[in-house]
């Protein structure tokens, strides 16, 4: 079955997905985290099929989570790094490592993240850091932005209309700035999916 | 080509991806945060074909994220209603949110997060719940838990000796405690993939 492309959707989850939601690519990720660079270093960890390590690799160089870099003339080779957006994506996977560990790891644990320096396991909560506010507080509630389209809006006034995680009808007075283009894709910009 | 099966790998990532790592799994429980239950509802949200959305559904409720509950008799009628589980997913659709804003809203944001007492956009920031310290910190590294098997230990010891992430060599004092068995799915307990 052909794979509906979720880039053109107006929704910031479906664009991240687009890029990295493929299983194989969040598995390639926490192995660059853990310091994998090489292709026969990926292939062995992942037991992937080489032919699906070229595309899952190539898509990640693609969307700028990975930097293509040869590290031998002869033969010639090429190794794998996080860039910044790449490295970016991180508190992502800490946080499935976190659920996982929570709900899925009935033998007990096989992997943590702890604080180095005193050995206590870590204990990953999401905040505003503005306010400090822990980010399940009832008050959070997502808002149509600026470049809403009408299926947005639709789907953010559906949630209202019902009381889902809106408090009241307070609108953004602050809107963080998005690098203009940086790393968008094409498709990104024709074509806005009004079915989302 | 046919799927390879994470729930068996011994890494809480995989284990995550197996039950919502499919893209539209995530846009289902997007949805479902923004109040909607039923599956024309949905249907009309994802333009998403009708089998393809049942088997997704079929899908989140086996996995104990969404509980199927019938809502008319005649005719027969259900809707989908999150779990707890599943509501303890939305900090990670929090954060795919916001790194799908920060680097692939090229003409701007359609949807933000906002505190809706103050109406300011919130900064989602994960730190320790212990220390306070932001997620961030080289302090933070993962380190192989007590079930971990040879792969696992063997893909952890090789970070740490490209120095990717640990500080030095703590191990964690203090278990995070897992419910057992609780919503674990019968592969998890057989049949460990050593090739991870």
């Amino acid at each position: 079955m052909e794979r509906k492309s979720f880039g053109n959707m107006q929704c910031p989850i479906a664009r991240t997905l687009e890029r990295v939601g493929e299983w194989w690519s969040i598995l390639i990720l926490r192995d660059a985290f853990h310091g994998l660079t090489r292709f026969d270093q990926f292939q062995k960890s992942l037991d992937i099929a080489p032919n699906m390590l070229t595309r899952r690799l190539n898509s990640l160089v693609e969307s700028g989570l990975l930097e293509r870099r040869q590290y031998s003339q002869r033969p010639p080779r090429h190794e794998y790094l996080l860039t910044d957006l790449g490295r970016d994506f991180r508190p992502i996977l800490i946080l499935l490592t976190t659920w996982g560990n929570k709900h899925f790891a009935p033998e007990g644990l096989s992997v943590l993240l702890v604080d180095a320096t005193t050995g206590q396991a870590a204990e990953p909560l999401m905040i505003d850091g503005k306010s400090g506010k822990p980010l399940t507080s009832p008050d959070f509630t997502f808002v149509a932005g600026p470049q809403a389209g009408e299926a947005v809006i639709k789907r953010i006034n559906f949630a209202r209309e019902r009381g889902v995680g809106a408090a009241n009808d307070a609108v953004p007075t602050a809107i963080p700035k998005v690098k203009k283009g940086v790393r968008a894709a094409k498709s990104d910009k024709k074509n806005i999916d009004e079915h989302v």
